[in-house]
C-alpha cells in the first residue's frame, strides 16, 4: 500500500506556515508500513485540485487530503470535489447537531445559518465524525482508491487520522512491512564511509536499501527493509546494521535514530561525567544546542560565554600574556579557556571555542572563518583549527557541531 | 510570474524532516511578488520525477528543484533529468577545482574519485556556483520555463537562491515593481495595534496592502505596494509607514526589516551600552540568538549559563539563603542572577532567566513551563513570571524572546 498527501490552501504556498501536517502524517503512516509516494501543496484553484486528485489516484492507493473545506473558504474546493466524484453535497443531521452543540458549548450562542454548511458532506462519502472540532472528515472509496478528506487544523487532523482513518487502513492492509535501522557516525565523510563498507553495501539483498544522510561532521546511515516476513526483515536488517557498525566501529556514535547531542547526554550521564563550555565565537550556541534536549541538566552545569578578553581573563583565568602574545584566536588561548572552565565548573570535560565568525574582524593571518577549538578531558587536551569561509551563522553552526564531534571523539578515546 | 517547487528525496516523504526549505522559498519569492502555485515532494523515482517536471513546466514559469543530486545519491535523478532535458552531464573544471579545494581546506585530505561526480552539470545548464558547499546548482532555460536545480542543504539552498537565482529572476521580470516597508513593534498585541491605526489603514490606496505578522511578544507590520511607477510606490509607502510609526511611536522597535536582536545590537551600540546574560532554563539560547548577528561583540561581552545551583552561587554570587528559601525558580533568584552578571561583566544591563523547561522537574507549585525573568538596568530592575505549558524547546524559545522584549522595554524606559 502506498499513499499520497494533498494539502489545499494558501498558507503553505505563501510560506506563512511550514507544512508540519505532512511530516506528521508521513511518519505516522510510515510506522504502519504505508509509504508516502508524493506530497503536493496547492491553492483553492479548480484546475489544480482536480489535476492533483487525478494524478494522485492514478499513482497511489490512498489519498489523504487536508485543508480547503473550512467554513470561511470559498466554494471552489467543494464544487471541484463534488464534480470529481460526481456526487452532490448533502447536509448531515448528526454532524449539524454536533456543530450546533459545540457552538453553544463554546459560549458563542446560537449558530448563524452561514455555518450550517459545515455539516455538508459528499453523498458518496462516509462521515469521519470529528469529536474535537466542527469540520467533519470524509472517507470515499472509489475504484481501487481510498480518499480521506481532513481539516487542516493539526489536532483535528491528528484526531481523525488516529481514530477514524487508521482503523480503516488497518482493515484493508496487505501484509507488506517496513523495518528501519539507524547508525549515527562521526569523524569520517560520506564518501570515505561508503568506501569502507562498499563490500557490505554490495552484498545487501534487493529488499534492503542503504541511505547516507550527511550533516556537518556527522553522517547518519539508514537501512530500510521492505517485505512480508517481519521477522526476516528485522533479523536481516539488524544483521547488516551490526556488520556495518562493527566495520565502522570507532566512528559509530549511536545505533539508533538520535542526534549527537542526545548521544552525548546519554553517554556522559551513564558515565557520570559532566561537561562545561567556554564559548567565544559560538556565543552560547553549543550550550544552547545541548540544552534543547531533556536530560541536559544531568551532564551540563555551567557555560561561560567569554566574548570579550576581560571575561576570558577574569572569569576563565586566561593569562594576559597568552592573549598578548598569541591573540584571542589561538591554540594557546582555547587551551587556557578549556582548562579554565573545567576549573570553574568542576566538570570532567571542558570545551572551548575562539574564532572570527565574521563578517568583519578578519586579518591576513587570521581571516574570517578561522576557528580554534579545544577539548580538555580527563587526561588529555585536544585542539583543532578550522578554516571555514562562510557566513557568520554558518561559521557558528559548523564550529558548534565540530566542537561536539571533538568532544565525542575525546570521550571515546578516554573511555578505553 | 509564478513558480513551483519540487523537492526530491526520501527524508520528507518519510516524515524524518519537515520541509522548511519550501516555506522559506515561498516567502522569499513572495516578497519579490512571485507566487508559488504548487509544492511537490517526490522520491528519487524516474517516473515521478519526469512527471513532476512536466506538470510543473506546463503550469508555472519558474520551477525550483531542491535535493536529489548529492554525491552518494544513486543516479536515477541525474539520469532522469538528463533525459528530460535531452542533455548529457559534463564535468565542470571550475567546480571540480573548488570541490577539491574545499576538501583540502576542511582538512579531509585528497578527495576520493567518487566525489568527482559532484562537479558534473548538465551541458544545457548554466552553473550556479556554490561558494558555501560542494554541490553546484544549475540554471536551465527551456522554451518559456526557467528551472533552478539546487542542493537540499538549507544554507546552501539559501545562498544559491539569494546570490544566483534571484538576480536571474529579477532580470526577467516585467515592469511591475513591488516596494515593501517594515515596522517592528513590541509591547502591544495585533488587535490593539490595528485599533490604534484603523483610520490610517482605511485610507490606504488600493495598491498598498498592510499585513500584521505577529511573533512571540512582537508584531511586525509590512506595507506592500505594487505598481509600475517605482518612485510613486516608494514615496507613498514611506509616507504611510511614517504616519503609522508616528502614531505607534512608543511601541516601534525598528522602521526596517530587522529582528529584535538586530535592533538591540544597533541601539545598544549607538548608546554605548553593554548587556550580559545569566541563563538557567534558556541554557545559552539568549546569548546564542544575539551572537548570530554581526556586531554582537559591540554590546555583548559575557554570558553565564548557570544551569546548576553551585554555579549560580559560585560564579554569579546568588546567596545560599535565597536558593534555600525561595528556590532556583523564583523572583529573588533571578534578581540576584541579573545583578550578579552585571557585577561580573561590568555591563549596564543584566538579563537572567530561571524556569522549568520540562518535560520533567515540575511540582504542583511550580509546574513545567514556570519561568522567571529579570532585567537589571541602569536604575531599575524589572521582573516577570511566565507560565508557559508547552514542550521543552518551545518553552526555551518563548522565554528567550520574552527576555529580549523585557530588555528592550526597560532600555526604552531608561532612555528618556
Amino acid at each position: 500500500m502506498n499513499a499520497e498527501i494533498i494539502t489545499i490552501g494558501d498558507e503553505i504556498l505563501l510560506g506563512q506556515i511550514v507544512d508540519t501536517n505532512s511530516a506528521w502524517i508521513a511518519q505516522y503512516l510510515g510506522e504502519a508500513d504505508i509509504a508516502i509516494r508524493c506530497i503536493t501543496s496547492i491553492a483553492d484553484r479548480r484546475e489544480d485540485i482536480s489535476k492533483a486528485l487525478l494524478e494522485a489516484s492514478s499513482r497511489s492507493d490512498i489519498v489523504i487530503v487536508t485543508g480547503g473545506l473550512g467554513p470561511t473558504k470559498d466554494d471552489v474546493t467543494k464544487d471541484t470535489i463534488s464534480q470529481f466524484f460526481k456526487s452532490p453535497f448533502i447536509r448531515n443531521q448528526h454532524v449539524l447537531d454536533h456543530v450546533k452543540q459545540l457552538f453553544v458549548r463554546m459560549g458563542r450562542g446560537e449558530m448563524p445559518i452561514s455555518n450550517y454548511a459545515q455539516a455538508d458532506v459528499l453523498e458518496c462519502a462516509e462521515v469521519l465524525f470529528n469529536d474535537v472540532g466542527t469540520a467533519p472528515g470524509m472517507w470515499i472509496e472509489r475504484d481501487n482508491n481510498r480518499f480521506a478528506f481532513l481539516p487542516g487544523v493539526p489536532f483535528e487532523m491528528k484526531f481523525l487520522m488516529e481514530k477514524r482513518v487508521m482503523p480503516r487502513l488497518m482493515a484493508m492492509r496487505s501484509n507488506v512491512h517496513v523495518y528501519h535501522s539507524h547508525i549515527l557516525t562521526a569523524g569520517l565523510g560520506e564518501s570515505f564511509l561508503a568506501e569502507q563498507i562498499a563490500d557490505i553495501e554490495a552484498s545487501l539483498p534487493h529488499y534492503i536499501k542503504l541511505a547516507y544522510l550527511p550533516k556537518i561532521g556527522l553522517v547518519r546511515l539508514r537501512l530500510s527493509a521492505r517485505g512480508t516476513d517481519v521477522n526476516l526483515l528485522e533479523t536481516e536488517t539488524e544483521n547488516f546494521a551490526n556488520r556495518i557498525s562493527e566495520r565502522l566501529k570507532k566512528y559509530v556514535v549511536a545505533k539508533e535514530d538520535i542526534s549527537l547531542e542526545e548521544a552525548i547526554i546519554k553517554n556522559f550521564s551513564e558515565s557520570h561525567l559532566k561537561i562545561a563550555f567556554a564559548e567565544s565565537c559560538t556565543g552560547g550556541t553549543i550550550a544552547s544546542n545541548l540544552t534543547k534536549y531533556a536530560g541536559a541538566s544531568k551532564v551540563f552545569d555551567c557555560g561561560i560565554v567569554a566574548y570579550a578578553n576581560p571575561i576570558k581573563q577574569g572569569v576563565l583565568g586566561v593569562r594576559e600574556n597568552t592573549l598578548d602574545e598569541f591573540g584571542a584566536v589561538s591554540e594557546q588561548t582555547v587551551i587556557e579557556m578549556a582548562k579554565g572552565v573545567q576549573r570553574v565548573s568542576g566538570a570532567e570535560y571542558g570545551v572551548a571555542t575562539s574564532g572570527i565568525a565574521g563578517p568583519t574582524g578578519g586579518t591576513p593571518e587570521k581571516p574570517v572563518g578561522t576557528v580554534w577549538i579545544a577539548v580538555a578531558g580527563k587526561n588529555e587536551i585536544v585542539t583543532k583549527k578550522f578554516q571555514f569561509n562562510n557566513s557568520r551563522q554558518i561559521n557558528i553552526e559548523r564550529s558548534t557541531m565540530q566542537a561536539l564531534v571533538l568532544l565525542w571523539n575525546l570521550y571515546v578515546k578516554e573511555l578505553v
